[in-house]
């Protein structure tokens, strides 16, 4: 069947920007899937921008194979290599469309007009500049985008780092104004806690931007925390959801819901509970090198402290060895480093500011062996040993969400 | 001049809630000129709810009437004696009204309906209940509300804290379904830091409630942060003015602003900067009995942590003789009291997650004796001594917010 024009879409249509990450398009028969589910979509002349990950795996087989070749690969190289995973994800779904007798057609990062700054591996978006999706919208076309991927000002090929195909999707979704960012995920939606770790996990069906973004923060992978903090910023309404059913699933928007009035009006309630386990702790002094290696740092650092005038660094210790190089290299030497740390954050508004809930969670984590509680406008932060981490999210869940009416 | 209502007032008139603060009904002539500016408003048939604060030290005098006759005065009279403040400022601005004109009446906070639970001195809202507030709109009258106080459940008469009067306007917008809560005050609106510390301060035209939270909980004196928590979870949009000019404010409110795209998408900014300073650290070995005490606790704890084991509680100097008193009743020792402490808060979206920008932080900071930082998803948070906070502020403020363009 070869694709036609749609001729009934018109220049004002409402776009709705789709992102489907690596497991909603795993294999050949999930993207058949996806493209026969947004037939009807289309048929009702909707605008549809689709951005793509690099198929389940994939990413991670390009992985190893570069460091099967070199143990410390460069960055822009390795950027060059992964960006061929979107390539084929994005191609093969533009295909599926097409069986389906829709247009449609794929860019590349690049091509879509995602412009970064120069740090490859976990490069930031400086602008999005997406003439040619609008035009393409504009011809009736389904318009593929490959997530994860950008071009920086010097004209090389850049990546936003994990999960960076969510901050595709909302800033193609700001630049093009579309109605909604839909974020489509091998979860339901949003849970009160990792639905794998507690007993009775809840669905949110909505939840406001800050708070997702501490969520995010702190240890929820549903969605990379670059991409809510640029939908708060700009805006952006974006709803996780499932693609094996694209059933409704958790709206992240500030828009009052009904009878909110009936509550107890001010009282503070935990919206969910995020955790961060195998953490490494980093200690350095705070030195003029140690700043200068801080500034020029490229893997994620989960969080940082300064305490008693000494820099504290939280790293996922998967990336122990990477870390390990790239301070070996700048010559700069932690003073201490400690493993096995894991945070436990309980998150709803105002609640780090009322002694009396902070008494009963220090009360119900007497066994937990707390470390350090950091407590702000949303959200209580435990530092505990990473051996009580799934204890402490059972018991805290059970009693703040579970037992809550 | 005799009271006449407006007939054309609808059923379906937009209602505006306005906050008059202590200093903006400092004396008569103020009053009346509030009185005078709100006819147009009025003609317009806009339905008018006025909260008002009790006279500009008038509270301070009243407690300190109290304490000249008991050292530990009883909570429960001290609630009685504080709330004929706003009775007061809520009459003579009822009576001024009427002198121009217009039909008025004034409400206690348990007239209007403001059911709170029994802490008092520092209770917090359970339900708005204001059909009386309803129903004199109805009639074409301006409707005047006590702020600060409310009614427990048991009847007893109760305060919101310090500040609590912008929580009862937010509180009554969010019940009212008000199309905007004017928080009325003497200043301009929301500054990009305090601007009695520093050279070039710029009025917020527009600020975030997520970020403007932060800003109120970390010292900005400007809205009550348990009245943006409120504005926040009930989507009620506030706006900050000045009540001697009634020219446009800082508005708070997540709108997208225009042209935002121009700029560098992803680039962090910071927003603003707060500051807290004469503040006072208790240190607590975390035992039942200091648990027991921290769920009792009345006064405001600015911050609170634990470290290594033990629970920090940061306090304003101010209160320490009530709290150590408190402490006394209750047979619980701090292992250590510091005084002369300070917080400077960066505040902007994604701050805390960027590790080159700490590192700027850091080295802008070196003079300043920085004792912790803790960084988050909205703030890069400095506790120093408190001799350098000025210091740091201005220096801060200058390379952040005046040197950018």
């Amino acid at each position: 069947m070869t694709a036609t024009t749609n001729l009934e879409i018109k220049k004002d249509m409402a776009i709705i920007v789709k992102k489907f990450g690596g497991t909603s398009v795993g294999n050949i028969d999930l993207i058949r899937n996806i493209a026969h589910r947004l037939t009807s979509e289309y048929h009702k002349g909707e605008g549809l921008v689709l951005v793509v990950s690099a198929m389940a795996k994939t990413t991670d087989e390009l992985f190893s194979l570069a460091y099967g070749i070199s143990k410390h690969p460069s960055r822009r190289e390795l950027d060059m290599l992964l960006t061929a995973g979107e390539r084929i994800s994005m191609s093969l779904l533009s295909l599926a469309l097409m069986e389906e007798g829709i247009p449609s057609i794929s860019f590349t990062g690049s091509q879509s007009g995602i412009i970064t700054d120069e740090k490859h591996g976990n490069a930031r978006i400086l602008k999005v500049n997406a003439f040619r999706i609008q035009e393409e919208l504009e011809k009736g076309k389904v318009v593929i985008v490959a997530g994860f991927q950008g071009v920086s000002t010097s004209k090389e090929i850049t990546t936003l780092g994990r999960g960076g195909s969510d901050t595709s999707a909302v800033a193609l979704a700001c630049y093009l104004k579309a109605n909604k960012c839909e974020i489509y995920t091998d979860v339901d939606g949003v849970f009160t806690a990792d639905p794998k770790l507690v007993e009775k996990p809840k669905l949110l069906r909505q939840i406001s931007p800050e708070l997702m973004l501490t969520l995010c923060y702190n240890g929820s992978k549903v969605l990379h925390p670059r991409a809510v903090e640029y939908a708060l910023k700009y805006g952006v309404e974006v709803e996780v959801k499932s693609s094996f059913t694209f059933a409704p699933g958790s709206l992240i928007t500030n828009k009052m819901t009904e009878n909110n009035e009936e509550n107890n009006m001010e009282e503070r309630k935990v919206t969910a509970i995020a955790h961060k386990n195998a953490l490494l702790r980093y200690t350095f002094p705070l030195n003029v090198k140690v700043l200068k290696t801080l500034s020029d740092w490229y893997y994620e650092i989960y969080k940082s402290f300064v305490n008693e005038g000494l820099l504290e660094l939280f790293v996922e210790s998967k990336y122990e060895t990477e870390v390990d190089y790239f301070l070996q290299e700048r010559n700069t030497k932690p003073i201490s480093k400690k493993g096995d740390l894991a945070f436990v954050n309980l998150i709803g508004l105002g609640l780090g500011h009322d002694p009396a809930f902070l008494a009963t969670v220090m009360e119900n984590c007497q066994n937990f062996n707390i470390l350090r509680s950091f407590n702000n406008e949303q959200s209580i932060e435990l530092l505990l040993p990473d051996q009580n981490c799934a204890a402490a999210v059972k018991t805290l869940h059970k009693i703040y969400i579970e037992e809550q009416v």
